[in-house]
């Protein structure tokens, strides 16, 4: 191997970028507990067969007992129009803050859970329902399979497909809020045909 | 709650975007296999305290018996220059193809740890050990700690700083790789004072 002579140790850290930035949607009503909002940067995808996702909450957080108990929660994609909101629900808890009033958000059923709202105000939401629960140290991860997925009728193309572009997508980098912009290529790019590309928009 | 009416299900899928994609090294020279590539969007930050990520990987993925073995592999972050290398990277097998070599890669020794490679051309790397694998269906989650990180000497700025803009890091929405763009907000700028907003150039 050659020498690493052209990098800089920044030491351990939660480097990986870009990251998703959702809200997580749970409730509790046997409980009172009205509809509440967290921001996790810390999720991703975790299985294709069947579709899985993970979040990661610390234990102290007001969400983590809502849906430890309740054992659902949505995530909501977040698009340039409610990315402050998203900010928002990030910062403020719920146990003294009702964060859809204040940011003007609508809670709304989701399909094939029993309690948990989503954010009729985001362009797609997640339902999922958590399988296990595993202690990592500042936070626990959650592992939960997605049952449903809906997408707002407004990015529905007339063939119905997903207008995803115009989503306006937000990622999330070190710390920072950023617009998705252009696409620079599509699964399988690097080894599709001229013809492929020139059909997908790509230079051949 | 209000009514569901403007959303349509698209059933349940792996939804969540943007998601990472980056490219994970890994080799066993003991048992004679040479630096390897697999391009991974499955992956996420899930603990912040010890700094931990995950990665999911297909039982039958070439990268799946190395990692299980040594456990240690190294994710080195997208920048556009290589896009297209990270694409091919998640196309081909390393059983039969040197990845390195084919898109003009150079493998680097990572800190921290014994035989896993990191990307010379990459604009940052993480170096991690495996803790736990759990399966979970089509894919085996590996959850890892992140003993080092390392920037390309490029991106610092002289008062030490990083330039994560200069990155041109790249995100990975439903099947395309986008560019990151613009920034929205920083963590926290929902709440934050006109003054503070203005510091940090955007609008109060």
């Amino acid at each position: 191997m050659a020498k690493n002579v052209n990098f800089r140790s920044i030491g351990p850290t939660t480097y990986l970028s870009p990251v998703p930035v959702v809200m997580l949607g749970c409730a509790d009503p046997e409980a009172g507990v009205r509809p509440n909002l967290i921001t996790v940067a810390w999720t991703g995808v975790v299985c294709s067969k069947p579709p899985m996702i993970s979040v990661s909450i610390r234990k102290e957080r007001y969400s983590h007992g809502i849906i430890s108990k309740t054992g659902e929660f949505t995530l909501n994609l977040t698009g340039q129009a409610i990315s402050r909101a998203t900010d928002f629900c990030g910062v403020k808890s719920g146990r003294d803050t009702d964060k859809f009033a204040a940011m003007g958000l609508t809670p709304i059923p989701a399909p094939g859970l029993d309690c948990a709202p989503a954010v009729a105000e985001a362009p797609a939401f997640l339902s999922c329902k958590v399988q296990q629960i595993i202690e990592l140290g500042s936070h626990d991860l959650f592992l939960a399979q997605v049952v449903d997925v809906n997408v707002a009728e407004e990015y529905f193309t007339e063939s119905g497909s997903i207008d995803e572009e115009a989503m306006q997508l937000v990622g999330y980098v070190h710390g920072k809020y950023r617009a998705m912009s252009d696409v620079l290529g599509f699964f399988g790019y690097s080894v599709a045909s001229d013809e492929a590309l020139r059909r997908r928009g790509l230079k051949g």
